[in-house]
């Protein structure tokens, strides 16, 4: 790439580490910022240093956040006992879009995955336990439909059954609007073990 | 999104007003820069501040570069005689990525829109004719195959032509490897207009 001169071939470079930004997008995305006032740049840039500077994990939850304990946490009118278990902040950011849940998180960063070697000490598992000791109404498994993610959820469920707090786990089907033509057979089979009384 | 703290919103808002960037992919980039080892997330913020600051128009042929003249006009190798003229940078770098152009390049930085407003004094179409007071052979046109890139190339072959200076347009037709049945008709006229005999 030696058409371009070297801070721009540094530039595009840089971007194109990025998840999801190919050669090309790294390429429009540099030009982008080359075309953009002076302090945007800068804002932009330091939105990025001092987001990943000022964030750590929630104290309670592990969410990722720049409080001591997070929005959600710390929030009186959520519901403290009923607990929800995410893979990662993202999958806490889909919940809260629904606007329906009442409850609180504990975000695991990861899922058991032998293939991986990621076992149950990789992740947020025994700061889950720990939260558990007090007042817990409820635990909520809502690692994704993956085989990681189920993994997971059948590792926590017995490690939580003993202590006699209620488990459950989010369910698995058909997604709303979903046509029966186009699911995969292993969806269909969950949607039918699933099916409820009508 | 007030589920997120405010340095993560903030960064997602910034990430997302960057083109081809949506609310997913913003999200999805924050995350991953709050995943990246603090230094990394320094060089790529100093990348992009550093070649914004850095960066200005080559002083003969106005292509983006952080040098007083580019390294392609600065080459001894290429024939100062041939001036290819493009619209932005990023045309140049795909001609240049070829390997196969030996002359110069003149970038316009946009193209003549009467819809947009933009007209021959808006791009670098003055700075094009001073150029060409020095000893050139050839000005060969590739301004892009849109209304607006035909529009410019016709302004400016009228206005060399005075001047004796041979001024070529790059061909329009199918691209290679094409299939005749999924291009438009206008591509196709084009195609049967500048046929080669063979």
């Amino acid at each position: 790439m030696d058409y371009y001169s070297k801070q721009i071939t540094k530039l595009i470079a840089e971007l194109s580490t990025l998840p999801g930004i190919g050669a090309k997008s790294a390429q429009r995305l540099a030009f982008h910022i080359l075309d953009m006032p002076t302090e945007e740049v800068e804002d932009l840039a330091n939105a990025m240093v001092s987001a990943r500077k000022g964030v750590h994990y929630c104290k309670q939850c592990y969410t990722l956040t720049d409080d001591e304990i997070c929005p959600i946490c710390s929030n009186p009118a959520r519901d403290q006992k009923v607990i929800m278990v995410v893979e990662d902040t993202k999958d806490l950011a889909a919940y809260e879009k629904t606007g329906k849940y009442e409850g609180v998180y504990h975000v695991l960063h990861g899922a058991i995955s032998p293939m991986q070697g990621i076992g149950p000490a990789d992740i947020k598992l025994k700061e889950l336990m720990q939260r558990l000791q007090g007042d817990v109404d409820e635990v909520i498994i809502a690692t994704n439909s993956s085989l990681e993610g189920e993994t997971t959820a059948m590792y926590i469920s017995k490690l939580i059954k003993p202590t006699g707090i209620k488990v459950s786990r989010i369910a698995s089907g058909v997604p709303v609007g979903g046509d029966l033509e186009y699911i995969d057979e292993v969806t269909l089979l969950r949607a039918l073990e699933g099916r409820t009384e009508l």
